[in-house]
């Protein structure tokens, strides 16, 4: 007997059929004598239709408000799951962020957990229960609720599977696991059975959307076995590991390929260099993000995330208007192409090889940087396809192309 | 400067609109000078849905999760209406049925109300806010979240309006107040300036919508100034008052006639009547009304609620079973329609009356009883609007036809 943490996300529990198919699983592996902890989120797309709903009633919804009324998204996907459970005569019962102890900073809408008490919960599963957990939320220490922001029910189940002691944390999607690049685009993906916690975090940093990278970094930091899954059929998925195995002791390793359209590239002149880091204060108070940076002649070029764009440009204007920045461009068309491998960029022609590749298929590309881990270049958006599946034929499909 | 307590029903705000508007009409009452604790249900037929959708995945969805479910609708129109007022530049915050300490026993779905704390209501005050409530829900001492059924956010209103013994609890409606009669079939119906607490409590028991007798009954008791106003327009509205004006000394007034389709009659002959007390029993454990009971030989005739008719079916072939009852019918195209007045059953003709009244407009009377304040007969559904109008003519438009 084990204590298992599942997360299933949105799309799982979509419609009150995916609901009881979903109870159908967790009644199996409960009647396998395993104790279960299950993490869900919001149904579908409630949390956009609430978002759209706020939106119609105040052009500028309070924060606090806006967790009050998004929190009711898993509340009614939670209660729904534990019902469809009473149904499969699989005792459960359901607890809010709140219930569960998920103490967070006071950051509406981006909290971070500082803690979980976690009370109920092991008395729930003390008493026999299945526990079904509200993703994405958690109460402040003044008691306010909060919601976790991007990747916040991932967070939920390995911050909740560390607190507990879990034997494993399993995140269910809708695919097998993690592929060297999206299936989609590449029929040639290979599906990998295991990948290391650095490598995960920079697939997912960088496109790959299987997991969110703040969870992969809570499970490496507490060392919690952790496992992406398809919540369709019953395969083993893909263990995220700490160290690469086989790994040879010199030679590098490429491990996917990923565009990310999430993103938008950004390029700000300053009005001189020491300036830089009024620029990365603001950024920081304005919980926008700079990805990939460069600086060159007094110019900063770094991706950020697409739906701050209008933060961005009033944070910006106002830099210029205080005299930080002589002047900024956003180029919403230009996104991030990584190669992501164990010590790929230490290959100094890495940058290089990435460059001739992309010009094969008349792809241009507008920047590159490096990171230990990953090498990332801009080009433009409607290429990103084709960018993939070359960067992968030339990279994977003939082991390493070194 | 007062402290009053208004109630929004779920009609008030159904829409992103009306929440708006709402907003307005909350901000003039904040803007001249008065503390506001605003309780509001949820949006429209936001918890016929959640119901709906809890079928959908369960046969039989416990109690403990309906409830969970359902708070998720208050928790939404809340957030929705303090979003809304800060458009209007209203500080206002939210905090659900737990959060402002109102305390239930552990009756799911049809909890009562045993204290309230009011602690974050009170601090929320004092720092200048208006405070939405969530109507309908509340906490048990053990931290399971409950609901109040029938009545609840009229409940809370009252319950709240006591504990923080404010100056006045408003019932917003989509009416003027309270009528002799429902106004849409009886175009003579009279507007009620005041109504005293009884015989609010007998109109509202008996099928006039406007208010929960719950709520009146618990005004009553904690004197609180209670006042049924129309939330589309400025006026007065019905004063709920501690005892009848003008009243004469010893004749009967007439308040007005109502007709109940949300009840249904019930006839059930006992094994020996000795064993009435474990038809009451059953009802009472099984949370079924019996309204306006009489006992003739051996058979009970009663009304109860249309939805509890599939209970009653259950429980009464049980009873059957245990060789308590020999013979039920139930009878759901027969419902009470009442003439409601002070001293009016003390008048030894009033049943022939009303038998007579109903008579001339051929319609049949199936059983009569009275109650101090009331006479209920029970006829045919389809002929209740005719009834009525014949009973209000009789009655009421000639100034009580004694």
């Amino acid at each position: 007997m084990a204590l298992i943490v599942q997360k299933f996300g949105g799309t799982s529990v979509g419609t009150p059929e995916r609901v009881r198919s979903v109870a159908k699983r967790i009644a199996r592996t409960y009647e396998e004598g395993h104790q279960l902890v299950v993490v869900v989120s919001a149904m579908g797309h409630t949390t956009d239709e609430l978002i759209e709903l706020a939106h119609k009633v105040s052009d500028n919804p309070p924060h606090r408000e806006m967790d009050m009324l998004l929190t009711a998204g898993e509340r009614i996907s939670m209660a729904l799951l534990c019902m469809a459970l009473a149904d499969q005569r699989v005792p459960a019962i359901s607890l809010t962020g709140s219930q569960s102890g998920i103490i967070t900073d006071q950051s509406h809408r981006r909290a971070r957990i500082r803690r979980i008490l976690g009370d109920r919960v092991r008395t729930a599963l003390s008493q026999k229960n299945v526990v079904i957990v509200a993703g994405f939320q958690g109460v402040s220490e003044t008691k306010e609720v909060t919601t976790l922001g991007r990747g916040g029910s991932d967070t939920t189940a390995v911050a909740l599977a560390a607190a507990l002691s879990a034997k494993v944390c399993e995140i269910f999607t809708d695919v097998d696991g993690v592929y060297s690049a999206d299936p989609r685009i590449v029929p040639q993906a290979k599906f990998l059975k295991t990948i290391p916690h650095d490598l995960m975090v920079e697939m997912a940093t960088r496109g790959a959307g299987v997991l969110h990278p703040r969870s992969v970094e809570l499970a490496k930091q507490f060392k919690v076995a952790l496992r992406v899954r398809n919540s369709l059929n019953e395969n083993e998925g893909t263990e995220v590991i700490n160290r690469m195995k086989d790994a040879s002791m010199e030679e590098y390793q490429v491990t996917g390929a990923t565009a990310d359209d999430s993103k938008i590239l950004l390029r700000v002149t300053l009005t001189r260099p020491t300036v830089l880091g009024a620029l990365l204060e603001r950024a920081a108070l304005s919980h926008l993000s700079i990805l990939s940076p460069i600086f060159v002649d007094g110019e900063v070029r770094f991706f950020s995330d697409r739906d701050g764009e209008v933060d961005w440009r009033k944070n910006l204007e106002k830099l210029s208007l205080e005299g930080f920045v002589s002047k900024y461009e956003l180029w919403p068309e230009i996104i991030p192409l990584s190669v992501i491998g164990d010590r790929f960029s230490q290959d100094g022609l890495a940058l290089q090889k990435i460059v001739e590749v992309l010009a094969q298929v008349d792809i241009q590309v507008t920047f590159g940087t490096s990171s230990p881990l990953a090498m990332t270049v801009g080009i433009q958006k409607s290429r990103a396809a084709e960018g993939v599946r070359a960067l992968h034929s030339a990279f994977m499909e003939n082991n390493h192309a070194s």
